[in-house]
């Protein structure tokens, strides 16, 4: 084996995504031996003493901090990688880029699109290499699906359709904000299902099929007023439960998107699909490995969706995993993203989704937003 | 066998949905014996002499007429079936009403919300029996959904959402116009898919989940100009190609509503999704003999949504037909709702939809359309 | 419209198949024009004097009759139509053979294969046109996978196999024998499960993949005594509740089969798949208008079973019906066995299976019969 | 954290399953935090230096052998994990029995019963802990099935099915024995895919099921000679390519098995299904987090097969992982594995499937195995 270089990592938040991050770098060297650099969990970092402690010993980082300030200044991090609520993505990320720090990011970049510019003219200004956790891009099917669309065997485009449909919070007795729950306070989160799930979609959306040019968009609070975990009172709901919208592309196809957590029987259904004149693709998160495709080239009698089983060696990343026809899960994804990155720094391009290439996720969001509480078109550009 | 009273039909055009009429007539006898009421092929009428000859002989027409009003003057005749293109079905219908007939009309009712007012009035005026053509309905997997969620079992409603994705004009050589192709201009169709695919629906969704509040759309022409059959020329396309929107229903519930004839791999993929708290449901066309069921009462470990396979006998409608495990088509739909009239010449009660129902429909096509032009939500009841 | 020369049915037997085969003779005028021939109704025929009756009425038998000899002896038949039990179709077929009508006849051909030879040798010596319904080949998935059979796509054939489950005798309480359920009483059928349900997935396999050489079988009676319906008394069951057997093709390949009727949730889960080294194909009956097809020839990355939705107009039968992605049922393949048999009347060629290639089935399912019997592999010539 | 005691491994083999345990030993700790033994990768061995070093090195084993008596021999190691082809897995167990270390082999246990029990004999004797990895029990579907058998859901079970279908030896120009196909040549194997994927469908049958008692078979072996590895040389096959047979449960179910390497558009398809008077299940490997389950007591018109999606915090292991909806893959089951076993340690009780568990599947191997030989039904007690 040759000698690795090491990534010293610096994990600011350990809740979900503190974990599936975590993950990722203690397996990247595992399934990906001939990358140069290895990733060293150097120390994590929340404001709970116990928690992190236990974090810490629980994952094997090798230090701890609760102060995010003292972490970025440590000179044993290369990384800084943000997995905290929303609130705090711009902050910590200026910090770390000021710092000459690395800056991956969990998604979305901020809770709004002013926070999230000035995330990215920090990282471009230090000059450091960034990345937003858009993981579902290295689901090996939707992965598939890109080098599909990128051959051109589509053809021009006409519809993307995207969903992500949830079913959490359909109990009015569920509490909003705090621990946990911080994703129910538009505070703290920026948006509700807009910056959680619909951001996933975009970004996908746009990775596949390029800008989109305007957006009308309708949103809903369904449960108006829930009991604050951190005030103890029944507070007004501040998030939208539900966001829908239709859009056009630059390509001059038509978008349709919705999410919710108010799907009864859906845990994280996120689907896509697109139609080509030549072929159509579509995609499923409950069932991950399955790529459904439809040749309009094949023999006539013949045509049909065909499901493929994302898991041969020649499918994107399955090679580094087991033998075909053996699936892996959700996690993989952040691992992949992981791998990439790692491979970024030894060819020194920028590992998509960069911090500019995310924004670009939060201008559309912002005029979902926009589009929403006034009930009209926005255009993309129209905050830049 | 009882003796039964004749319903002695005319029917005007000879396309695909006189087919689909005629067919029902011909069997809704061998199956559903009970009925007091038998429909006799008394007389067919389509401007085409040869064609309609033909279609008489092949069918079992007793006589045919190459003119409308001649049929509709004709004394043996007590059911006017109007299956022409939308730009007729108005005059037809009034004057059918007018002679005291019957009157059973293919959707959409007509071209726009004005030409069907017209047709409203005309059947209430004359007091005459009458009917559209939503023939989804009758489908048993659509039938149980109406039954289950007027059972009460999905609790409060929060989405509904319907795609009908076709791809049949992606070529652009298609020429538009003329036979087998007036769906495509939209002097003679009213509009494209938003009448022909989208109202169908729209039907289903107000049937299962009460009235649409407000609308907020868009529509696409792709292909802006094909050659027109009957003048030769290429000119410009009249139709929307696609037309997307989403909506507030009056119990609160957000609509998303998609359809096009350019979604490559889709021949007719009518689906349809309802989630409320407590349960949610769905439907395919592609495999209408099954619908999908959520129900969250079910012990936690095994929630899962159940495939029924709408084939018992104790299904809506399946009694008549075969044995469990033994599926029907398309076609059925039809037998059925030719039945369901019938029975309601028995019972006297108004079989639905009727023209009054269906121009709920049309109201909501008309806002769908006025929102696409203009760029901004519409009230449905905006044009009463 | 041609002037069509009829062909006159007697039909003896008004349960379950004499509506199928009542309704593909009234149908298949409408849909299949061009047929030189068309089926008259001309006289049903049953014990029941009341049952035949309103049989006849409701469906327009032309008359009737209570005693098949009286039938088959009436100069205005042409083609007598078997669905009665299976006891009595060889006794029927030789008689109609004799007077030298035509012989249609529900599957399976008999109780025996030695019955069913005594069959063979009477249409034979008599030299007339004669079928057996084995209606599933001509479901359009079904006849789609037959013509890529013969194409040669499939390359070598590996494997065959068929399951044919159903639940509906699960309850203990369920008698056996007389109306209704001759079909638990093997004095009446001649086994249970094998000649009702295996016999198809036999001849289908046939069909596909040529013929059986040696089977090696397992049967098993779960409820061992039921109340018979025609003696009031708690009697053995002389059926078979399950079949399962193994065998060699004649071309090589393995076959795998599995019949019952206690496979709890399905009710008629007729399914098979046949396994190339070039491609496969499968199909299921519950969801019968696909045909699903693995094509090993496609771009590797891009391999996946094709769902193919045959309701196009170039699939075999479709153009008869509506327009693509509008689904026909179980009924649609008695339709298209009744036009086929017409057709042949035309082109002067069998009909396919006649009576002799339906013996083939028979001499498959006696090996299976005998191997159960007696724990050990039977070649299908050993009763020759 | 608790003080963690160490379980000191030793692999042997480092090829497919070296890897799949290894990823189990390394995750288990930061999934399972509860557990009071954490594996430590304490040594790796196999016979090729560069290759063992070069896996050492990648998954982070503290030192490697070549020769593996001398692992055997380390004080340092605890317990003994078998990876290596199916001809030493029963000289390395009993050595390592004798040596006291804990044991825990691949599956099939060994080539043939005979050495399977002289290696049930040796733990037996030195009294260590023992585990066989038929790791498919706990995929959580798996798992979650088990549980609703052992709650008496079913009811009284009729019939178990199984298919375990690859495709991957069809091309006849794939060389048999020697590195990476050692699992073509018989005197290293054993057998074909009887020992390679019947094994597995055995396994999980007895789990679910209970005992088999007697079986009948057929194997083939359809490509007759392969150039071999080692020899350089076309030798004759000595593997069965595909293997089926029928069987009855100690119960009075009927079982169903098929397994090939020769079914073209399948990777990896272990399915099983079992039905039950009351209920019904069945899964599939190729979307290995949905367990399908049909409950008799529904209400009925609402029946139908449910489609669990295993991925909620009441599932089994699945509180471990991430949240609702995101699926894992393969080789968590080895993970949850390992997990069990490590709790053994604590509970000291046996960890299923032990050694003993196993020779039971192989004793029905051997009775399939001769079965086929001889074409006659065998009893599984038949060898004991």
């Amino acid at each position: 084996m040759k000698n690795k270089k090491e990534l010293r990592i610096g994990l600011i938040g350990c809740g979900f995504m503190g974990r599936t991050h975590s993950n990722a770098y203690k397996r990247v060297g595992d399934f990906f031996p001939a990358l140069d650099y290895l990733p060293v969990l150097k120390a994590v970092c929340a404001r709970n003493g116990d928690k992190v402690k236990s974090f810490a010993e629980q994952w094997g980082y090798e230090s701890f901090e609760t102060d995010w300030r003292r972490l970025i200044e440590r000179k044993d991090i290369d990384a800084v990688d943000i997995c905290t609520p929303n609130d705090s993505h711009a902050e910590i990320a200026r910090a770390a880029a000021l710092a000459g720090k690395m800056v991956l990011c969990e998604k979305p970049l901020a809770r709004t699109l002013a926070e999230s510019q000035t995330m990215v003219d920090a990282v471009e200004k230090a000059g450091v290499p960034n990345m937003v956790w858009y993981n579902y891009r290295r689901i090996p099917a939707v992965t598939l699906a890109k080098q599909i669309v990128d051959s051109g065997k589509l053809g021009r485009i006409f519809h993307f359709r995207a969903n992500f449909l949830q079913d959490w919070t359909i109990n009015a007795n569920l509490p909003q904000g705090g621990e946990g729950l911080w994703r129910m306070d538009a505070a703290v989160s920026g948006s509700g299902v807009l910056g959680d799930l619909l951001s996933h979609c975009i970004d996908t959306a746009m990775w596949l099929n390029g800008g989109i040019r305007d957006v009308s968009a309708m949103m809903e609070t369904f449960i108006k007023e829930r009991m604050h975990q951190l005030t103890g009172h029944v507070e007004q709901v501040s998030i939208d439960d539900a966001c829908t919208f239709h859009c056009h592309f630059h390509n001059g196809s038509l978008g349709n998107f919705e999410s919710t957590r108010y799907a009864r029987g859906h845990k994280a259904l996120y689907t896509f699909e697109i139609n080509g004149a030549n072929a159509s693709l579509r995609w499923d998160l409950h069932d991950l490995n399955r790529l459904e495709f439809f040749d309009n080239g094949d023999e006539s009698r013949l045509k049909g969706w065909r499901s493929i089983h994302v898991t041969d060696g020649d499918h994107p990343y399955m090679d580094k995993w087991w033998v075909p026809g053996l699936g892996i899960g959700y996690e993989h994804s952040f691992v992949h993203q992981a791998a990439d990155f790692l491979e970024s720094l030894t060819t020194g391009k920028p590992c998509s989704p960069t911090f500019s290439e995310a924004l670009e996720t939060q201008k559309v969001c912002q005029a979902v937003y926009d589009s929403a509480l006034t009930g009209t078109w926005r255009d993309t550009s129209i905050n830049q």
